[in-house]
C-alpha cells in the first residue's frame, strides 16, 4: 500500500463513532459524526496556495484531498462540532512510503500544521505532528474496504506525557459514499 | 522486540479504560477496570496442562503468564466483572516473531483458543483467534513503558463482518506494579 492508495481508499462518507480517554482524569468523551473525504484536483489554488506556505514545490504534492466532519459529543450535546481542512501528502524523494502531509488546520489545535507520516509493511498510516504546545501520533489502518480505525494520542509538547488516547472505528456509508 | 520482551513489558498492574463500538447499531459501552499481569514458572502445573491439551510440547513454550481482571461497564454498573486467564506463547521454531498463543479461556467466548500471533516491525503484537462462532482480531502496542494501547475487534466466524471494535488505553498503576 503507497499513498495515493490509502488516499483513494479513503474516499467516501464515512460514520464514525470515536471515543476519546482523557487519561489523568480517567474520563470517557464518546463522539458521532460523519466525515467527507473529496479527492482535490493538484492544481486546485488551495493545495497551490497550502504548498507555496510551508516553500513546497506543488509539483511534487501527491493525492491531495479534503476532509470534512460535522457530529456531536456527550460532553455537550447542544453543540455541534464541524470542520473542514485540506491535507496535502509530499512523499520523500528517497525513502519509500515516507513523506510529509500539509494540512491548513490541525485536531490538536485550529493551525496549520505538517506532519511526517510513513506507511508500515502492513498498511498502517502513521502520522506524527508536532504543535506548539502538544504533539499528536495517529495510526490509522483499513481492517476491510468498509472500516477503518484510527487511534490518535495528544501528547505534552515533549513527547513524555499522554494526555488524551482517542479511538474512531469508521464505517463506509455505502448509501452515500459520494461525499455529498 | 521479540515476545519475550513484550510479555516483560506488559508485567505489573494496569488501570484500563476501555470503549467498546457496537458497531451495528452504534452504541458505545465504557469499561473501567483493573488488569494484572503476572509471569508464570515454564513448569507451573497449568502452563503444562495447558499445553497438553494443546499437544504441544512445553518445553516450546516462552514467557508463560497469568491475566487477571476485575472492571465494571456502564452498560450495567451493578455488575463487576473479573476473571482470570493463563497465556502460553509458543514460538515459531523458523519463523520469527511468529506463534501461537495458547490460553485457558478467550475474550470472545469462555472457552479455550489458541489464536496466531505476530510482531510487527514497529512493536505492535498482532494476534488473531478463530473462535466456532466469531473471530478476534486484536493488536497492542506500547507507547511508552507505561502506556499499552490495544485495539480488539470481533468479527463474525467467516471474518467478513466486524461486530464490535474496542479501544483499551492501559496506564501502568505505579503505586503497586507487583500485581498484587
Amino acid at each position: 500500500m503507497d499513498i495515493t492508495q490509502f488516499v483513494e481508499q479513503s474516499f467516501g462518507r464515512w460514520r464514525s463513532q470515536r471515543s476519546a480517554h482523557h487519561l489523568a482524569f480517567a474520563h470517557f468523551e464518546a463522539v458521532e459524526s460523519t466525515i467527507d473525504i473529496v479527492a482535490l484536483a493538484a492544481n486546485d489554488p488551495k493545495v497551490i496556495e497550502l504548498c507555496k506556505s510551508y516553500d513546497v514545490d506543488p509539483q511534487t504534492a501527491t493525492s491531495p484531498f479534503q476532509m470534512s466532519w460535522q457530529g456531536h459529543s456527550d460532553w455537550d450535546d447542544d453543540q455541534v462540532m464541524s470542520g473542514s481542512c485540506i491535507l496535502v501528502p509530499i512523499p520523500d524523494r528517497d525513502r519509500p512510503n515516507h513523506g510529509k502531509l500539509l494540512r491548513d488546520q490541525g485536531y490538536a489545535e485550529t493551525v496549520p500544521a505538517a506532519g511526517n507520516y510513513h506507511l508500515t509493511d502492513d498498511g498502517t498510516f502513521v502520522l506524527k505532528t508536532a504543535y506548539d504546545r502538544a504533539a499528536a501520533e495517529e495510526k490509522i489502518w483499513f481492517v476491510n474496504p468498509n472500516l477503518r480505525c484510527r487511534v490518535s494520542l495528544i501528547k505534552t509538547s515533549n513527547g513524555t506525557g499522554v494526555v488524551t488516547a482517542s479511538f474512531s472505528s469508521e464505517i463506509r456509508s455505502l448509501s452515500n459514499s459520494s461525499g455529498n
